[in-house]
């Protein structure tokens, strides 16, 4: 993944520009005291490296290379253009940002840049190229990290020039204006377009806008974010043809961005990953990321850039880990097919507005709890060296979709509950605590190497991916497929005749209407079960019904249904359950397909996950429990304290084991 | 009221233009197994019609009308000023609408218009004229349906062009400047004009803008919608002068447009109604807004354009009708003075942003319980064909007003709870509750014909409007205020001397001061009633006090009141009560009053009301429970079975009964 | 303090331009009923006064400050610059406000000027040197009040003249580039600037703008208000060197003005106070307004120019006065050092946004209670005049902070619960409810003459506050912080090293790291209190842990401690508590230092303030319980009845004793 680094990476954002040479030295002496092998280094540096436009100083960041050189420490160099500097707005005003109001955003925090305008993307290539040709050959370079967090924090831009570049890419995307029109059903409230011009970016209006126009809108800005990425990576691989281009993706937490149209072109996934510290099982949203990101990857390990030693800054109530949640955090990334683990950052800023965010470093300097553990986890990140380059085993695979996040969001629904990634994280959580691993995938995928694949409220589906998936369950495979999927096609489009358009043959049912709940209402589900949210009239026409409705506006229709095609089956469920009850939903399923894994014998709260080599099998356990010691199977060599273990792990409260087997030895 | 037309109206909005011509066929032949007879069409059709200015397009549309033509379907044609095309504002940015905090708002939707622009007033003037001289002598013309559901979505525009169309109406109004400065009060917070030039619309200012300003501005802008009505209808009329005009109000649901302003102005009114599914009893809401729309076609039938045969799509959740709900909601509005009953939408849309919204063809296809429902309420209108021109009998009138509504909303009044159309349904519901039949008034109308006016928080009252309401009560009438009524004029100003000004020799008392609840705060009213939200120190002046306050600010003053004055009498109620609670003080007032009719044997849950021509009268009965049935009082046949009942109707849960009785049978 | 007045003042806004010249008559007659000495006069006036640029009528005014001077009525005369007439924004439509959305503020209300706008303050310059030239030797004029509660509505403008005057600004406080880029740490986000013309006021951005900047910005504002007060007073001073300048603060509620800053600057603290209606005990609001307001003063005789009579017209729910509070508040007033109680307004206007506003005068005229309690007063404040000029005798001092209260609401903090004003307000209440009177001071004050000083999570805090502390507490003086204090200096930035850096070494301690708790968790302190919000891990460095932290992530760790320093202690509260809890820790505090005064004799809910002159001492006893009497410790004489007392007072419910005792007879 790295190949200019020899062991697992373990590091952080750097900013030596926050702080007098002197503390560079006693910084060095730190990371080696805690076994620190790779920095981020320039992310926000644009303003210093260039003092104005082409009148450039390296003098500093030379130093810092040379020293990090010196210390046999690599870097991860930013290019610094997700800040730009103040003199690139005073001349060129217009590359400033515009919501969809027309507010103009300023200068004074990051990411205040317009991607399409031509204006930042000249002054983002001379820089990326002036630090491409002066670090080419510098020995401290490990792999270019290419701006920061892109489409995370500024969102979409709705200027004039955006605007212009979004009807490039329409013409690109539709080719005619017929066929736009007919994409976007512009009959509807006349809105039929004549000439190109007349196209403008989604502003307000009255009313909501044409949805088709918003979701090519996304799709466009998901698309700019990565054409600034494809400048920058084209011009750093142009000198650095050896050194691998990432940037850091913040996987399951950033909407505007569609990484799937990004994949083919990283060289490295990287991500970025923070946990709601209020949430209670935070760290299952870590492991959704930690999937999302491998999935990004294509299954090859990526790379944790930034996550937290502990409190962050910007949540409502910023709590602290606590004790043993930070090494948990970190290995579970491992766990999930992290090749390093990374933080931001590596020493509590004085000043801006990020001073109350943990560093490996605190505030409180050395003499602190957090900074042994720092130095115990650098330990445990070397002990596990030999998992790098090793693959995870999923066993199930759960489709991921961004145009049907963004349009399911979008108003005139049958019920403003509908919440694409509440559902994503409901069936994650019955499936993690069934201690199924998930790869997550798009419905055009091959699907064939799953024996389980979910559809969480995948409204949006085009033709192909329908045709896809019920080729998918005709080979034998089995999906289960949640309400309101398969609703319409890439352009929101309803799929013609009766719901849902893009499945009704591969679940062997139509639905005849929808009956969204009240507020507050549940509906029993086969007498065992509680549905909220939602209900519809199910007329089976093929499939069997396993639970009914048992109350509501759908009383004795069926509520899970399956339905048994080709070698296959494909489940529908017609209601809203948590994940404890989707957790017995699964069991139903699993009674009908046994070829997906079964590990019943390990508690909700203990983590299991398997990494392989060619060579070796490494098993992850992590119990996530703080107070509750508890046993579990498992056999082999744990590389973290040198136990060699036969049949049962005996794992102390927020302990982790990586039990080391020979592939060989496996079942 | 459709001259056209021999029956009641059946039928939907039209949109042949979203599905290819070979669906227009079926659609035919489904329309005549539904009994349809008329369609509104080309609502939002203007970019299809006019490619750019003055490139007219009709061929599609002369298709479609020859079509419904020959199946003897008549059509309600729409100027399509509703939606104007992209093209109008690539050529006229300004005239597209702007917030009151200067947002341009943008295309893409629909409605995106200043009212005031000359550019959009030439282009609309343009296309009712090319559509007047096309289809004027069209056999399936009926109606024309000027625009759509004015004024309802885009709200007020504060554009400098509406700024300068506000200076015109000003001058209008006042005359002078002096006049205006004397209007507005702008001795206060120094705001004297001395140039017209000076004035602005009400944009956001660092506190809330003068409130004199904000209400002549609301009415400048239902003028201005009325202006582009009015230029529509003159251009329409001047071409087939046979041919009635319409336009589809939102009888109590749109707060911007003073429909009695509009009135005079109607060959006929058209409604669109919408019910919030989430609201229990629901129907009275509907109720309401017939009775509105009868109040404003000044008795005469009018028609339902709109409304759902199901879920709508843009409530937080869009609750699907109940079995037998469309049926009860669609003769209900017949019962109210509808001579026709009209959907949005006939055929459910595959794109757009109404996608969800039921229909009389729903995505499902015409295998469906709600097809076969709409096949049957087809039949039931049909049934009631004899009941077209008669007239609705009302018992009591109440006073609607749009001033009070708006003004009573401006910040810094006593309390932030006042809401005046929470008043104003509070005091439907108990009298839709007591069965007696509203009508509503302004308070300068004629009032003699009714035993009861009610004046649900009346905060803005003319002198005028407080003469004729005195007159009213000397001539012998029953008058019943709610608190904050008579406050100010048609100025906001202050009737000069104690509160309520516009009231206080025809109630028989002062205000010495208001006293506010605090939130949550309840308070006894006669040792049985409890009220919230407000209290006041009354000081009688010849009025009675028929109840006392238990306990609050005011305990032991007089909390309902009555003033006996000439041969009348006017009541006073000097708190909040809910419809429960304002039943008894109804009962009370009936006591002193008993021209006003009482009905105890009907439940809460029957409506019953009476249309009635010159031969026969029809008493509709609608048993709004869904699963009580109820035995009632009536005589008579009904047009819908064709049952003959004598002295009792047993009312199945959800049924309708419209029972005919000869007129000279009335007692 | 008001060298033309004789007594204490007493009076009103005074908007006779409101009003018919036959009105004015009247109103002279009821202002000698109530005692009336001191009217405000022209607040608003400007466009009545300045017709257009230099076109002056002073016509009206000339009457009315003839009339006044006749009657013996004395005027605070305003310069109208709060409310510019329209005409000098159709001339100068940059001299408009603009919020931090560069959303452009309109007129129709007040207040709506940008106050770096030249253009503005030319014209305010034009119409105050007109005034004073005017009225320079009118025996009616007592006292200049300029302008009206300046930045207390419009807030901060963020407009391109105001970024200008931004920068001239930062040139006088910074000096040189370099030094601004590192005060406000620009080596953070890449935010380095190389001109001064880069810079921008703190728009909306896409996150949080440099705290640095927004931290100058809020200086900058408040010193720009300060400008345009300097410069009319200058203009007055000039022409009227003996006639005192001034205008109204809003002490404790107006977040955008510094006023220390312009404490140098007042010939007389003028200040504003309104009660929260719905909030109970709101007569510790005031109190605490009036001690900001003497503090602001430096201990000297204030004036309060509004408050109000019964209800204001701006909260969620006006709650009018109960009886007898009208009187508490004006009298509680006095007691903190008030030598005066004006009102807004004389009269209650009939148009415009305060009509719903109480006055002297109400809408129900004078045939009312509230009337009658107002002409009560008036006698009452003639009966106190002796007490005009005495000084208020203090007990201990609070330190209160505008830029710790600006910075500590920017986001990015360790928890979004943290609030400046709820922690001033929570030790203020726990200091009244002990009946010390409190001095507000600031940091680098002399506090010498203090035995107690309390930091209400003061963030802010320079290196001069941090040494001044120190040497207080050094020679003797006890500190009573509270956590999340001395965490950062003037420029938002960390004092280096483990928290609180400006405040470890005079506390003895350290913060390992900060715990915020999560939203509803509570921490139990010392087995007998409760935290919430907030714990951190204390590690002592020469403290002693007086209560430890019993649950939560610091269980067992220090939650109050008292480090002794040199002659005195610092202690220091590790979490939120509640004001009756502080009042235990007060307990606690004051057994280790007995210079702290102690009345434990008084209940809660009795006021007792002591204002002192050379000869005699008053204790104002005020009983805020409006239902129970209590007798309460006191000798002297009640200059509102004449009783003499001897050792016991009886407190009437809402009684107020006001005992006179020569000053030799104080223990």
């Amino acid at each position: 993944m790295l190949p200019r680094l020899d062991r697992l990476a373990f590091g952080a954002d750097y900013y030596p520009e926050q702080w007098p040479q002197e503390v560079w030295e006693q910084d060095v002496k730190l990371m080696h005291e805690a076994g620190v092998n790779l920095l981020s280094v320039g992310i926000f540096s644009w303003a210093l490296l260039e003092r104005a436009p082409g009148d450039f100083d390296f003098g500093w960041l030379d130093r810092v290379m040379d020293l990090l050189a010196d210390a046999d420490i690599k870097v991860a160099l930013a290019t610094p253009t997700a800040g730009p500097p103040a003199w690139l707005f005073t001349r060129y005003p217009q590359a400033r940002p515009q919501t969809s109001d027309g507010t103009t955003l300023g200068i004074g925090a990051r990411e205040s840049f317009c991607p399409s305008s031509p204006e930042y993307r000249e002054a983002a290539a001379r820089i990326a190229r002036a630090l491409a040709e002066r670090y080419r050959d510098h020995p401290a370079l490990a792999v270019w990290h290419v701006n920061n967090e892109y489409g995370s924090h500024a969102g979409r831009c709705y200027c004039d020039q955006s605007a212009e570049a979004f009807r490039t890419w329409l013409r690109r995307r539709h080719g005619t204006l017929d066929a736009l029109n007919e994409a976007w059903g512009t009959q509807f409230w006349g809105q039929r377009y004549y000439e190109w011009a007349e196209i403008q970016a989604p502003r307000v209006a009255p009313m909501p806008v044409n949805p088709a126009q918003r979701l090519d809108f996304a799709r466009f800005t998901s698309d700019e974010y990565l054409a600034c990425y494809q400048m920058e990576r084209d011009i750093l691989s142009a000198v650095t043809p050896d050194v691998p281009v990432t940037t850091n993706f913040m996987a399951g937490n950033c909407k505007n961005i569609d990484y799937w149209r990004w994949m083919p072109e990283m060289d490295l996934v990287g991500n970025s990953n923070y946990l709601m510290g209020e949430q209670p099982d935070n760290h299952l949203g870590l492991s959704l990321a930690g999937d999302l990101s491998r999935s990004f990857a294509q299954g090859r390990p990526w790379l944790l850039m930034e996550h937290s030693t502990g409190a962050v800054n910007w949540q409502p109530r910023n709590i602290a880990k606590l004790p043993g949640q930070m090494r948990r955090n970190s290995l579970a990334h491992i766990a999930r097919g992290a090749d390093g683990v990374m933080f931001f950052q590596w020493r509590a800023s004085l000043f801006g507005n990020e001073k109350f965010h943990s560093a490996m470093v605190p505030q409180a300097g050395t003499e602190t709890e957090l900074w042994r553990d720092v130095r115990a986890l650098g330990a445990d990140v070397r002990a596990l060296s030999e998992v790098r380059d090793s693959r995870v085993r999923a066993d199930v695979a759960v489709v991921f979709d961004y145009p049907s996040w963004w349009a399911m969001e979008y108003e005139d629904k049958p019920t403003g509950g509908l919440n694409y990634m509440e559902r994503v994280r409901a069936f994650y959580e019955a499936l993690w605590k069934t201690h199924l691993t998930v790869d997550f995938v798009q419905a055009t995928d091959d699907l064939s190497g799953y024996p389980l694949v979910v559809l969480p409220s995948l409204y949006l589906l085009s033709q192909r991916g329908s045709l896809n998936l019920r080729s998918y369950v005709e080979s034998g495979g089995t999906l289960l497929v949640s309400y309101f999927s398969g609703i319409v096609d890439e352009n929101d489009r309803i799929h013609e005749g009766p719901f849902p358009g893009g499945l009704r043959q591969t679940l062997g049912l139509i639905t005849e209407e929808f009956h969204p709940l009240h507020t507050d209402q549940a509906v029993d589900v086969g007498g065992c079960l509680q549905g909220d949210l939602w209900s519809e009239r199910v007329i089976l026409q093929g499939a069997d019904s396993v639970l009914h409705f048992g109350s509501g506006p759908d009383q004795g229709y069926p509520a899970l249904t399956r339905n048994a095609l080709g070698d296959g089956s494909a489940w529908y469920l017609a209601t809203r359950l948590d994940p404890a009850a989707l957790i017995q939903v699964l069991a139903l399923v699993r009674e009908h397909s046994p070829r997906i894994a079964q590990r019943p014998e390990l508690p909700g709260h203990v983590e299991s996950v398997v990494r392989a080599s060619a060579d070796a099998e490494y098993r992850f356990l992590i119990n996530h429990h703080i107070a509750h010691a508890v046993d579990v199977p498992g056999t082999g060599f744990d590389l973290l304290t040198g136990t060699q273990y036969d049949g049962t792990v005996r794992l102390a409260p927020s302990a982790v084991v990586v039990l080391r087997t020979p592939t060989s030895a496996q079942p």
